[in-house]
């Protein structure tokens, strides 16, 4: 399972904090913390920083490739700071996010061709509220069939069939779970990821609805996963699931990663 | 998902003091403590008693009766004292367990449909290990084909895919996973069951692994789970599961036993 490294994140208060003061030790730590837990790819999000976000994401992405050659994943809703940031990134970096709002997939599908960049794609359209395993599996097929037109291999894409809050939408889980298998039998060589703070919004225990809904993502195929590698909970249930699932041959990497201390 | 409580289990040593030492108050604590978790089963299994087990689990069967309403979950190996015991649960008791052994088939089926029980029915059978998904779902329609012909209603029969360790066997979990949601698929009301503590032999972490395997299994379609209800992650982890599979209207039972301390 590909690991996102959510942290650096300026809806945190301690990343928004360290952003504005330029706070560099503090940008860094949080980088290598995540590469050192087993982070794939590190994203970086200055969206709050409302009117000075490419500024600020400049800044991050400096900061965060002074200490890592991990990839980046440049995230941003405006397509427009994805671009002018994209070039800066050394690794091949990874997109977050596109949707089918065209005013974001016109912009964002050809730097992602151009750049062989991999590419997160939500299901999420203007037209339609897909909750529903159809209609999220149609709409990852769209995706699938713009990005192709475009040029980016089915193999950079990562779509997220986007969870919603099981508290308003208690049917939105199974919908996904679902929707990720057939996406993943339907597409050989395309990813499934899924961002994992929806699905317990306005519930007790997130952090265990959160961790649960990963572990039955990736027993229905998910293959990549946005999420703080920190979180040793979190890590551990992602490295169980995986065992569990067989990807884990003699059971290596989890036995490793318990004498390593990162399991809980 | 029903649980069936697994405490009382003279394989535990602190049950076989108990049952050597016939201490009610103790006894009677554990089947109290299961009911108040949220068991659905009492299991009663008096194994290790080697020479005295019918003496010990009728002295278990009583001594749980006399402090809850539960049903019984009547746990051997040997048929004989299944035979002599089942007479004695009040409530419509489950039988755990069959096998495909002649010796255990043919005493234990024509029992379960006499009394209506629910029966447990692992895919074991003399003549082959079952590891793949095709082998254990040929072994549990022979299971179903053999208990319809007894009489036992299909929707009576708890089948367990039987996980063998995945320290020794990596793939075992996927094929036990892959043969819940086939049997499932293919005899409607039919229930599935699983054992935890298989899967986890021979690694670290285990109570990880079992709580990880528990919401695979939950959410490729089991129904039922032997397990130790107080154990707040485990349960945790089964009412997560139940939860993001669109189980739990409202997430009412879920955010209930958050509200009652359940849940870790």
């Amino acid at each position: 399972v590909i690991i996102i490294a959510e942290r650096i994140n300026s809806s945190r208060k301690s990343i928004a904090q360290a952003i504005e003061a330029r706070d560099v030790e503090f940008i860094r730590s949080e980088a290598t913390r995540q590469e050192d837990a087993g982070a794939h790819y590190i994203d970086v999000n200055a969206g709050s920083m409302v009117g000075k976000e490419i500024e600020c994401l400049n800044w991050l992405v400096d900061t965060v490739q002074d200490v890592t050659d991990l990839p980046l994943c440049i995230d941003s809703p405006d397509p427009h700071v994805i671009k002018t940031i994209l070039p800066k990134a050394r690794a091949t970096p990874m997109i977050n996010s596109v949707t089918l709002d065209p005013d974001r997939l016109d912009v964002v599908l050809p730097l992602a061709a151009d750049h062989n960049a991999k590419l997160i794609a939500l299901c999420q359209s203007p037209d339609i509220l897909a909750e529903t395993a159809d209609q999220k599996v149609e709409l990852a097929s769209k995706l699938v069939e713009k990005a192709t037109i475009a040029g980016v291999p089915i193999s950079n894409l990562y779509i997220d069939p986007l969870v919603y809050p099981l508290s308003t939408c208690p049917q939105s889980g199974e919908a996904t779970l679902e929707a990720v298998e057939r996406i993943m039998d339907m597409y050989p060589n395309v990813h499934t990821v899924c961002g994992l703070t929806n699905v317990s919004y306005g519930l007790p225990n997130r952090k265990l609805v959160n961790r649960t809904f990963l572990v039955a993502c990736i027993c229905r195929g998910l293959d990549a996963t946005i999420m703080d590698p920190t979180d040793k909970q979190l890590y551990g249930a992602m490295k169980a699931a995986t065992m569990v699932m067989g990807q884990d041959d003699y059971c290596m990497d989890f036995v490793t990663a318990h004498r390593e201390g990162r399991l809980e």
